[in-house]
């Protein structure tokens, strides 16, 4: 397939007609073709008028149709074969087997989307009956279902292409829901988002939907993403990345004349805490396994262990010794972009000052290489330095040294919000972690015991959320069959004709769902 | 019981420190003893500290233990008996048998919420067993259960003294959630808020719940709400009153290092649609209905029929003619206060300039008295003039009248959001009333079919919410029981030992809900 640098406004490709952004392939500093040049207000406000038009019908499909059709945008992109884990893999810097894997993430979580349509739980039915005799009023008939919340603003990720970009988590959801999604693709992997957004688009038109069910734009600087937040047919947002980039999209959301939920996923450090027992067993499995988990990707994902969190003494140390004697060993790995590599060396930079840099990684060998970093600081200096609290994007991490388990407990209260929190524990430290677990709950989305967060499920049961500024809004995930609530608002029926009711609340119950009829729940 | 004047700090009464607020009997304009002081910074913030201090462990009380409680306060309330009664008509002018169907109202919405925390569905309880033979990686046990978010802090609403304050729906379904709660009692009845208040304090210490659970506040100003709003340990707020308080506490909520999320349930002129077959076969009982719902409460409904949309023709000036001869016989009704009184005087006053006065009706008799109003508008004129959708809160309506269904269309795409949105068709009309409808789900939380939007049923599938700015969040109710769903947040743990689990999600399901389990619900 020829990449054309073009966006695509429905089924339409389309120039855009301003300042061009290019991929650059970060391990070797090349830029590769073609040029993709940024959308304009009006090509913005096109792809938001034909979303509009599409909505209506988009979000009455059945659900059959619409589970095929996400199934139909996971075949298409597999269709794209190797060029798309090719051009990826440029783009990005990331290897191939991990691309690959996330393709495979990519069509699954889609799959999954679809089996949850075709369920029906999240239209969360609720049928209360008449009770035309009841006294002092009669009672009329009451039926609640859920429908989409409207066209969706996505905002690909740099740090995963596939998964959280163009077809990823936001998107499934969203299209699940029965939202038109307008995805602004992200900077760094252009052509990999041409490739998947002609796959889409064909899925829009394979299975006969109305065209502005999808659209793709581009854009190198703002003027686009507001624009586009900022349209009043626009009604609900999704985005991973920065905490500034997700604060400039909620402000600009809230500021509307209709403000409209923003579910940007920022910032967070993931805190590991590794519990006296299970440090005095094992700590050279936990020294080896903090390694793998902090270093993979180059430290590029959100869930990243930034932070480890135990009591001082003799176990912690051995800890910290042997992360200094493995993480040298660790090779230098290319980043996503230049940016990201370069705010990862201010970050790094920023903690020397503020913390004690005890192990570093092999040095780059090539551009746009980060290395590990391991620092440390005492619990009081935690307490008293903000900057120590701040996420560095990449393979760097802080063990906070506390005096004891009431000084663990202070600092955890002390943390922002996060996606995760681990518990590294044997059953000796039962006790501690139970008392431990109220506040982690309070501050994370996830909990898992001894585990690492790198590596996140895709199911009914996961949380990526997380209290802010994890995310702005920690009543929902991103990933996992759950993010489809963030699209929907209930609307409630009363007294309606059988024959105006939508399908879903039909007296008949076609869908055969299992609805909350008069208090209970049908079996 | 003794009126004090005083706030609650937990289970303390305090007297504030700030100016005091007293209620006003609006129907002889009389002072009603005592005065309430106002809070003062630290009082709210000490109020804040003891709620913080009860979340831990009041999020924890078992499902019974919460239910219970929340019976309990319903039993506190009722047995004020007489003297709350008393009060709460003096207060706000509302005839007794109003004040007692609300109190059975409010009291009925505590036991409802008991029943739902026991049925244990908001907890949402989904588990992904492991996998540890998966290729190409095991998959790990995942657990999700819903916790409260934190502290929530209560707006009283002026229009329901009972339901929609201190112990009105917002508070009933934070604390069903496990949210302690503060409450800013609503100026216009701090002696009802106080005998309800006491009473909800009361069943605190019956229950043997920390203090903390629940606090009363006074204020005359805004200091003691912005405090409470911007104090980190409140994490949502509830609100009903006016557009420009919502707008004002989203943005202080918005404006904290820490977002939170605010309910403000805020403006809504509720239009009804008058369908061509059903206005011409019984005009007669739908302008007897319309006056009924139009009048009820003095017209001070967040549900109030405020707007009238049909297409023109002989059949609607029928309609207006019989609305101008019945609405004449309405005898004046006294306001909640002077304030609402003097705004509705200015919005009525508003409309004169804008649309054209055709029916009002009997004069005021004594102080704070609403004379009802109807206005009509051409539909050219609305679409043109946005002072013509403006919420006058009282019994003024205005009826739009269009050229035909394409203009009803037109005017209907044109609404702002709405809570409710009413059909009255026969079988004649299905069609056109089958093509608005979308436009209707749009627009409203609520589509009725022949019947009046007053009168909001508290039940599971009840929506009494919707778009902007009718309220602040589409994605809730604030009445029936999906409103605990505003309140709570998802928590997934990861490959949890058994004896680390919360109860909800202990492998053996002690407490029997039918969770989704590998993907499917348990019967």
């Amino acid at each position: 397939m020829t990449l054309t640098g073009k966006m695509l406004i429905g089924r339409q490709p389309l120039c855009g007609t301003r300042e061009a952004i290019r991929a650059i392939n970060p391990a070797t500093h090349t830029p590769m073709e073609p040029a993709y040049a940024g959308g304009e207000r009006q090509q913005v406000e096109q792809a938001c008028a034909l979303a509009w038009a599409a909505f209506d019908s988009y979000r009455e499909t059945t659900l059959a149709d619409r589970a095929t059709f996400l199934d139909t945008i996971a075949e298409r992109i597999e269709a794209l074969g190797d060029e798309l884990i090719e051009r990826a893999s440029a783009e990005t810097g990331l290897p191939r087997p991990r691309i690959q894997g996330e393709r495979a993430r990519t069509c699954g979580q889609l799959r999954t989307f679809a089996r949850c349509v075709r369920a029906g739980e999240w239209l969360d039915v609720r049928v209360d009956t008449a009770q035309p005799e009841r006294q002092p009023m009669a009672r009329p008939d009451l039926r609640q279902r859920h429908i989409p919340l409207g066209p969706v603003a996505v905002f690909g990720a740099s740090n995963f292409p596939l998964a959280f970009s163009v077809a990823g988590g936001d998107t499934a959801s969203a299209l699940a829901a029965g939202c038109p999604v307008i995805v602004k693709a992200h900077g760094a992997h252009p052509g990999t988002s041409e490739l998947v957004g002609r796959a889409v688009a064909q899925a829009v038109n394979d299975c006969g939907l109305p065209e502005g069910v999808f659209s793709l734009l581009y854009g190198s600087g703002h003027e686009v993403g507001i624009t586009l937040v900022s349209d009043p047919r626009i009604k609900a947002v999704g985005f991973t990345g920065s905490r500034s980039g997700g604060m400039a999209l909620t402000q600009a959301a809230q500021a509307r004349p209709e403000p409209i939920p923003v579910y940007a996923e920022m910032s967070s450090i993931n805190p590991v805490y590794l519990f006296p027992a299970a440090l005095h067993a094992r700590g050279e499995a936990l020294a080896q396994g903090f390694v793998a988990s902090l270093t993979q990707g180059a430290g590029q994902f959100c869930t990243n262990p930034g932070l480890v969190i135990a009591v001082q003494g003799a176990a912690l140390d051995r800890f910290v010794n042997r992360v200094s004697e493995l993480l040298p060993r660790s090779p230098a790995q290319t980043m996503l972009t230049a940016g990201i590599f370069s705010a990862y060396a201010e970050g790094v930079e920023a903690l020397t000052r503020h913390a004690r840099l005890v192990a570093q990684g092999q040095a780059a060998q090539g551009p746009n290489q980060g290395q590990a970093h391991l620092f440390l600081a005492s619990a009081d200096a935690f307490l008293g330095n903000a900057h120590l609290q701040a996420e560095v994007f990449g393979a760097t991490s802080l063990v906070v040294a506390c005096a004891d388990e009431e000084q663990v407990r202070r600092v955890s209260e002390h943390l922002e919000g996060q996606l995760t929190a681990t518990l590294h524990l044997d059953e000796d430290d039962l006790v501690p972690a139970r008392t431990l677990l109220p506040v982690l709950e309070r501050k994370a989305g996830r909990l898992l015991v001894n585990g690492w967060p790198t590596g996140v499920e895709v199911c009914d049961a996961m949380v990526h959320g997380g209290p802010f500024p994890a995310t702005s809004d920690s009543r929902s995930t991103s990933v996992g069959t759950a993010a489809i609530l963030r699209f929907l608002r209930p609307v409630c029926y009363q007294d309606f004709p059988d024959s105006l009711l939508p399908t879903a609340l039909q007296h008949s119950n076609p869908l055969l769902l299992r609805r909350l009829l008069d208090g209970q729940r049908e079996a």
